[in-house]
C-alpha cells in the first residue's frame, strides 16, 4: 500500500548514517572555526562533487549533469514517467556552515539510501538535484544552475560572469567538464513531476514557535540594488569642512533615508539590509570620492515591492545619486498539491509544522516554475545562517529527512 | 649689504629654468594623465635622483647621502657654520601630481641657481635637501627620511617595513646604495641653522582668499584611529529587523557620535574624516558581522586633541566597540624667528601673505624638532592634491621660488 511505503521509508532513514554524511561532506572546504568555505566549481567543490558521485553510484544511481553543471542523481522508477526531484546546493557562503544547502542534498541521498534499505520502488523515478552556484558569491547571480535548468536561454549570459580572480562561468563550467570527463548528460526531458527542497529555515521563526517543521508557502520577493555616491577625493588634512564633497557623508545619509522608507511602506514584515560596501580610495588620509553600497529589501507583498522600486528612484534622483537594479525576483508562491503533501507528511509523522513564508531564496524559487514545487525547513538554531555556527539539532535533521522522504515517495507513487 | 643680496637672489629666480625643471622631473614615472608615480626608492625614483645629483654637480654643489637615503646638495658658505637647509620629498602618490614635495626640491635647486648667477656668496653654507618616502605610501608610516635624520635610532624600527610586494626598506636602501656607490655620506654634523620647506598647500585657503602666498606658523595635530565594530553575520531575508546585530548599522551610529563630538570640540578648525572602511563579509544578503572604519582628526589645539581621545574612548566604551591608534602626531608650532624671515621675504617683495596653519604633514614638522623651521605655501588650484589635477599658477610657483631664495639668503647670512 502507498501510504504504507511513505511512512516505511521515513522509518528507515538511519540517523547515523545522514548526521555522518553532513558531517563528511563539510570536510570539504572546513575552516577551523567549523564552518566551510567553498565556492561553486572551486576546487574545493570539485572534491565534494566526485564524493557525490561516488555515493550516488553505490547507491544504484544514474548520475547526469547539464551544460550549468547540475549533478542529478537518480533513482529509477517503475515507469517512464517524469521524476520527482528532490535536492538543493553544495556550494556555500565563504563563511558558511555545513547546512545550507548541503542538508537538502544529503537529505535527499538519504532518502534514496533508506528507499533501497526498505525495497521499495516506486511507479516514478526519484532524482535528486545538485544545483550550481546558488549562492551567488563566487558568481554572480545566484541560483545559477536551478535559473539555466528552467530556462536554459539564461545561460549564455551568465557564462561572461567572472569571479575576484577575473576567472569567467564558462571557463569554471570547463573545468567541471575536464574533472567529469565521463559523466552523461542530462537530456530535455518533460517537467518534473514535483519539486520538494528541504533546507535549514535560515531565520529564527520555528525556533521562536518552538515546532520543529515548517511547511513553506511560497518565498517573499526581493529587490537588489547598488547605489552609487560620487564625491571629490580630496587630502583629510587640508580640506575645510564645508569646502568637502564626501562621498561616505552623502552615501551615510542616503542609507538612512531608504532605511526609513524601506520601514514606512514593509511594517513588520520588511527585510533591508546594506550588506556590500566598496570605498574610493579607501584611504585613511583622503576623503572618499566614490561609495557604492548595496540594497536588499525583502517583502512578500508585491505591491509593496513595487512602491519600493518608485520611491528608491524618487530618493536617487533627488540626492543625485545613481542605483542599479542587480537582481529583482517577485514574490512566489509554491503549489497547493504539493504544499499539501508536505504538511501531510508533517501529520503522518505525528509531528507539529507552521505555515511559514521563506525570507531566503532557494533553487525552489526557480523549479517553482517549472513544476509544482514546495519546501520544508528544519529550525536554524539562533536563527543563524550564512555562518561557521550554523547549527540544526540533530533530532530535527533526522525529523526533517523522515518527512521529505515520506511526501517523496508519495508524490513518486501519484498517477500521471 | 645683507637685504640688497636677498633681493638680488630673489630676482635672479629665473621663471623658464624653474617651471622647465618642474616638467623634466615630471617625466620619471609619468603617467598619460598628467600625473606622477614615483614610489620612494623605485627605479623611477632612482632615475629622478640621478637626475637632481647631476644637476648639483653641474650648480658646484657637494651631494651627499645618510643611512635613509636622503640626499643633501649643498652649496658652500663663506664661514664654517651649520647651513641653512630647505627641501622637501620627490616620492608621489601613486596618483600624484608634479608639484607634492618636488616643487620644495626644485625650488631649492632655483635658488642655488639664482645664487650662482647672481655671484652671491653666504656666510652660512645652503643646502638643499630631498627627503626619502614622505609620502608613506610604498613604505610605512611616511615621512621616514626627514624623520630619521633628526631620530636616527628610528630607523632600525623601519628597516623591517615592506612594500606591496614584500621588498623591506632595508632592501630598497640597498638598492639605493649600489645606484650611487661612490655617494659621499653626510657626516652627523652639529643641528642646521634654520629649515624651511616650500611646498603647495593642498587646500583652497590661499585661493578661497586671493592671496598668492601663505606664511605657514605650524601643523595641526593628527590622530588617526580604527574602530572595529562588531555584529553577527545573519541572513538578510529571513532575520527579522528586531532580532539583528547589523555591524554597519552600528558603524554608522558611532560614526556620527564621533563627527558630531568632533565638531563640538573643535569647532570651525575642525578636520574628521572617515575614509577606510573594511566590511566583513561584504556581502549583499548577509548582514555585516564586522566594519571597521578610520578616523583621520586635525586640529591645531593640543587640549581639542586631548579631549577627543577622551570622549572617543567614552564613546568606544559606551558602544562596546574597540579603537586603536594607529597616529598620533601633536600639533607642531614653527620658530617664530623663522616664521618672521618667511613673513619679510613676501613683505619684501611687495606680495600679500597669509598667515595659515598646515593641514596637512610635511617634512618640516619633524625637522621643526632639529632646528628651528617654517614653511612657505603657494596656492592650489582648486584645492586639488595627491591628485594628478593637482596644480598651482606659474606665476605662484615663480614668486613662492622668489620668496624662499630671499628668506634662505638672510637666514644664511645670520650670525652665529
Amino acid at each position: 500500500m502507498m501510504q504504507d511505503d511513505a511512512l516505511r521509508a521515513s522509518s528507515y532513514v538511519d540517523a547515523s548514517r545522514l548526521l555522518d554524511s553532513i558531517e563528511t561532506l563539510a570536510h570539504f572546504g572546513a575552516g577551523e572555526d567549523g564552518g566551510v568555505d567553498r565556492p561553486a566549481l572551486s576546487p574545493t567543490d570539485i572534491h565534494a562533487r566526485r564524493h557525490l558521485i561516488e555515493r550516488a553510484i553505490t547507491l544504484g544511481c544514474t548520475v547526469r549533469t547539464d551544460a550549468c553543471a547540475n549533478l542529478f542523481f537518480r533513482r529509477a522508477g517503475l515507469e517512464a514517467l517524469p521524476p520527482v526531484m528532490t535536492g538543493s546546493h553544495v556550494d556555500t557562503q565563504p563563511t558558511g556552515g555545513k547546512l545550507d544547502g548541503c542538508y537538502g542534498v544529503l537529505a535527499g541521498f538519504e532518502c534514496l539510501a533508506a528507499l533501497n534499505d526498505a525495497g521499495i520502488q516506486t511507479r516514478r523515478p526519484l532524482e535528486v538535484a545538485a544545483w550550481t552556484n546558488e549562492e551567488g558569491t563566487r558568481f554572480q547571480p545566484g541560483a545559477m544552475g536551478s535559473s539555466a535548468f528552467v530556462d536554459p536561454g539564461l545561460l549564455e549570459h551568465y557564462y561572461p560572469a567572472k569571479d575576484g580572480d577575473g576567472i569567467t562561468l564558462a571557463a569554471a563550467l570547463a573545468t567541471h567538464c575536464e574533472a567529469f570527463p565521463t559523466l552523461e548528460t542530462r537530456a530535455v526531458e518533460k517537467a518534473a513531476h514535483a519539486f520538494i527542497e528541504l533546507h535549514i529555515e535560515q531565520g529564527p521563526l520555528l525556533e521562536l514557535a518552538n515546532i520543529p517543521l515548517g511547511v513553506v508557502k511560497g518565498i517573499q520577493g526581493v529587490r537588489w540594488y547598488a547605489v552609487r555616491c560620487k564625491g571629490v577625493a580630496a587630502h583629510a588634512g587640508t580640506t575645510p569642512m564645508h569646502a568637502r564633497h564626501d562621498a561616505m557623508t552623502l552615501a551615510v545619509r542616503i542609507r538612512a533615508e531608504i532605511a526609513a522608507l524601506a520601514h514606512q511602506l514593509g511594517g513588520d514584515d520588511t527585510r533591508i539590509t546594506f550588506g556590500r560596501w566598496t570605498v574610493l580610495p579607501n584611504s585613511i588620509n583622503t576623503i572618499a570620492s566614490e561609495v557604492t553600497f548595496s540594497i536588499d529589501f525583502r517583502h512578500p507583498d508585491p505591491a509593496v515591492l513595487g512602491a519600493f522600486d518608485r520611491k528608491l528612484l524618487d530618493c536617487t534622483a533627488r540626492n543625485a545619486v545613481t542605483s542599479e537594479a542587480l537582481f529583482i525576483h517577485p514574490p512566489v508562491d509554491f503549489a497547493p498539491a504539493v504544499i499539501q503533501r508536505v504538511a501531510d507528511a508533517c501529520h503522518a509523522l505525528g509531528v507539529p509544522s507552521l505555515s511559514i513564508t521563506s525570507g531566503a531564496f532557494h533553487d525552489a524559487m526557480y523549479l517553482a516554475k517549472h513544476c509544482p514545487s514546495a519546501m520544508l525547513f528544519v529550525p536554524s538554531r539562533g536563527g543563524i545562517s550564512h555562518n561557521p555556527l550554523e547549527a540544526t539539532d540533530d533530532d530535527h535533521l533526522v525529523l526533517g529527512a523522515r518527512a521529505l522522504a515520506h511526501c517523496l515517495v508519495n508524490l513518486c507513487n501519484e498517477a500521471p
